[in-house]
């Protein structure tokens, strides 16, 4: 049984992630979890208009995208509670460039992707931008054997429901191999 | 320090879902990873051409986002591994139907949107469906007081890199709170 709810976006938990943007020159951070992936080499943030960072996107035509590890749930909460106008949120990290050269990452973030702006959506109040991949970088520490070891990335997820926080727990099955055990179910 | 490796997508874990749509008049169920939140009321599925349930989405401009617990892994994994043309997998749940009618919803997972069909993005070789949420539908069991407990809807997580489901760990902090803890630093 079920019952009906408002129309309540329940797509959590969602990975928590800094985009990273040049505003004038100066790297600038951002946190979101409006996030998705649009296919294999494809994915997309979304912020409301007129963030610091959305505007650094759109003068550069470049954005990062960085997967903290829970150890800084601290910082990448001050980043979204407080606006690059007001601080200079770059002071929180080390940040370092890649191929494109306009899109900052944060050093002490496991996994960093910088993207190639290739669409924007429009939406009254925000903006959805797709980025295309342009290079990876990782910490070898979360990649023993040259695999992202999830685990090891330890990465913060969100879930509005509660506002809250939470860690990634064990891995439980394959998949392409955990559906075999039901496939009599539909013979 | 950073390894540059090839553009990798590393946004990960993502929530799976069961994405649902009427086929000719029949319910289908595809497994979609390719997930992503594109504001408060607005979620996007992506999946490859030529999978039936995105056919389906064409056909009635409608489909469903439900969430399955962990223990649904195995039905879940099936039904990313055989096509709707060659067998019914909504023999594997029960169907119900909400407000629209035509998209139809798993009864067996604890949190189920129905949405509207309002965009959708054409790449090569697959597509990204963006929906409207017209409403929610949640199980009791997962929402006491009314609101959604993430540790009782216990979801599925995935990650591409180890081909793998992951649990829901403990929740950390909450947000537009840890943040203050370091404010100083920005001062």
């Amino acid at each position: 049984m079920k019952i009906k709810l408002k129309a309540k976006n329940c797509l959590y938990p969602m990975p928590v992630v800094l985009v990273g943007a040049l505003v004038k020159g100066q790297p600038n951070y951002f946190t979101a979890t409006h996030v998705g992936i649009l296919g294999f080499n494809t994915l997309a943030v979304s912020m409301s208009k007129g963030h610091q960072t959305g505007l650094g996107i759109h003068e550069n035509k470049t954005f990062s995208v960085n997967l903290p590890s829970v150890d800084l749930v601290c910082e990448v909460d001050l980043c979204g509670m407080v606006s690059g106008r007001h601080a200079d949120k770059a002071r929180l990290f080390e940040t370092f460039y890649g191929d494109l050269k306009t899109a900052p990452m944060v050093q002490q973030c496991p996994l960093c992707m910088e993207c190639r702006l290739v669409q924007t959506l429009d939406y009254p109040r925000h903006e959805v931008f797709i980025g295309e991949i342009a290079a990876t970088h990782g910490d070898p520490k979360v990649m023993p054997n040259g695999v992202v070891d999830y685990a090891r990335v330890n990465p913060l997820l969100f879930v509005m429901e509660d506002k809250g926080y939470w860690q990634l727990g064990p891995r439980l099955a394959t998949a392409w191999a955990a559906g075999k055990v039901v496939k009599h179910k539909l013979a």
